[in-house]
């Protein structure tokens, strides 16, 4: 019987871990050895008990091809890494300006505002690295490809891209479809290619890629419409960060949108269509159901 | 003959077509499309008719081994964003402050800071992109290899971590031997990829990789101290940036310890000691050669 619960916690424990073990003087150095304080700034923008939940969409789509959490744990601690970046660099001042993240100071607030674009820098550098290591996996073609597939899901035509387009979006009128596409990109792209980069690990078929592409795009959006619920109806000590942003930053939201009872109905049916994705495989595929579920169902 | 100006003129063009021809909102496009500022941010920062210096010495390299410039063209395409995306963090207030970059307006003064900060991280993603391309070599595993050696040489271990020890010597005293580290970490860890993933592209053996690497490393110390030396002695207007920096924020330099003439003296016998690494190959490494003699008479 797969059990989410074990699942999520050994997930976090192993990228806390291997991230403790790998974010430090001796494992980064490269031509040159790394400064103290710039590792220490990485540390802070990594190890700092995230749910990570990237890393776990890697295994579980992994998983479904029968490859074991250990195999898929060096690209999820890519993935994590490169998430960890995004949220480093969109908490400077000249981007979102937060000062609080998962209930501590920011990175910029805890170091300076140079150091932060540096340690962000780095991070997302180190994402690349993780992945071409032959730790990863033997396969050079298979890492190569999950090069190509983060890449792609965190450039200009994902994550960074739909960053800009939030923040074009503080200053003109975006339409639901706007909105949606905006979200797709901003945090819809990774988590789709975190489904993806699993998927690679195990071998994927075109016709199986397909079908999880499809399951992880649906995930992507449950995601973030529980994200903007929360931001709505959740209270800062939950979250461990500022909530009621959106409606203060004078950000489009289907929320806003839709209503919160209207929102809910719409995350409902998101979730039912990301388990419609997974209909063709069997209990192997546990994880993913049970993580659509979780996103469906999120508290903080 | 080998003929260094129409060598690096050709690769300066080349870059520059296929840069324009790349970086466009079509060819960016990922599981979305690409923000029209954020694009044309991302050409402001790329195509700005720089002397393509890390490409060249990605085709050099690839030359030893017989490879033609048109087979080096993407993997020098990705080390030269890389370079740009440097550029563009690096004058971002928080960091150099720079208004000016090779005569046209910062990115950051020509859009904004949340702009050029995401421009930076866009430019950065797209060199992995590039690399994991089929269009950069047909084989994996010359690919992955690419990967690995400009995320080394990018990254905390290299070009980020010496511009952290960078910002830190502002604020300390460090010693000729400080200095020599985080110069050849900030400038010389790219440089020394570049030659690096030209002999990656032509297959070179330990012996040949290693006889490279001496040389790329003493390439980038001349590279830095004509630099410096430019500080010192060029104009803004030869310079297309503002000169005399590093006396007014404090920066040590070799130049500021050996005089102008002792750094003369010491960037004659680098670029001597650059040569020294290449004694073994034959006339195909000329362009090395010539490329090494260049940095001993930079004059901008």
């Amino acid at each position: 019987m797969y059990d989410f619960d074990a699942d999520i916690a050994d997930c976090a424990r192993s990228i806390e871990v291997a991230l403790d073990r790998y974010v430090t003087i001796e494992m980064l150095a490269g031509p040159g050895l790394p400064s103290d304080r710039l590792v220490a700034a990485m540390r802070h923008g990594s190890l700092n008990g995230g749910k990570r939940l990237r890393p776990l969409l890697v295994r579980q789509a992994a998983a479904v091809f029968g490859v074991r959490p250990e195999q898929a744990l060096q690209a999820g601690m890519a993935v994590e890494v490169l998430h960890c970046y995004s949220l480093v660099h969109d908490d400077l001042p000249a981007m979102d300006n937060d000062d609080m993240r998962r209930g501590r100071p920011t990175v910029h607030k805890a170091y300076d505002d140079a150091t932060a674009i540096l340690a962000g820098d780095s991070l997302l550098t180190l994402a690349f690295a993780l992945l071409a290591s032959p730790d990863c996996h033997a396969d050079p073609a298979v890492r190569i490809a999950l090069v190509a597939e983060l890449a792609s899901g965190s450039g200009v035509g994902g994550m960074v891209g739909g960053q800009m387009r939030d923040i074009e979006g503080e200053t003109s009128i975006l339409d639901g479809e706007d909105i949606s596409q905006m979200q797709a990109m901003k945090t819809g792209a990774l988590i789709r290619a975190s489904v993806r980069m699993g998927a690679i690990l195990g071998g994927a078929d075109a016709r199986a890629m397909s079908a999880l592409t499809y399951y992880s795009e649906a995930a992507g959006r449950a995601f973030q419409l529980a994200d903007d619920i929360l931001d709505v109806t959740a209270s800062p000590e939950t979250m461990g960060k500022a909530t009621g942003k959106d409606a203060a930053a004078g950000k489009q939201t289907l929320v806003r949108q839709l209503g919160i009872d209207g929102a809910r109905e719409h995350l409902a049916q998101t979730v039912n269509d990301a388990l419609i994705g997974l209909r063709t495989f069997g209990p192997k595929a546990d994880g993913l159901r049970a993580t659509a579920r979780y996103f469906g169902a999120r508290k903080s």
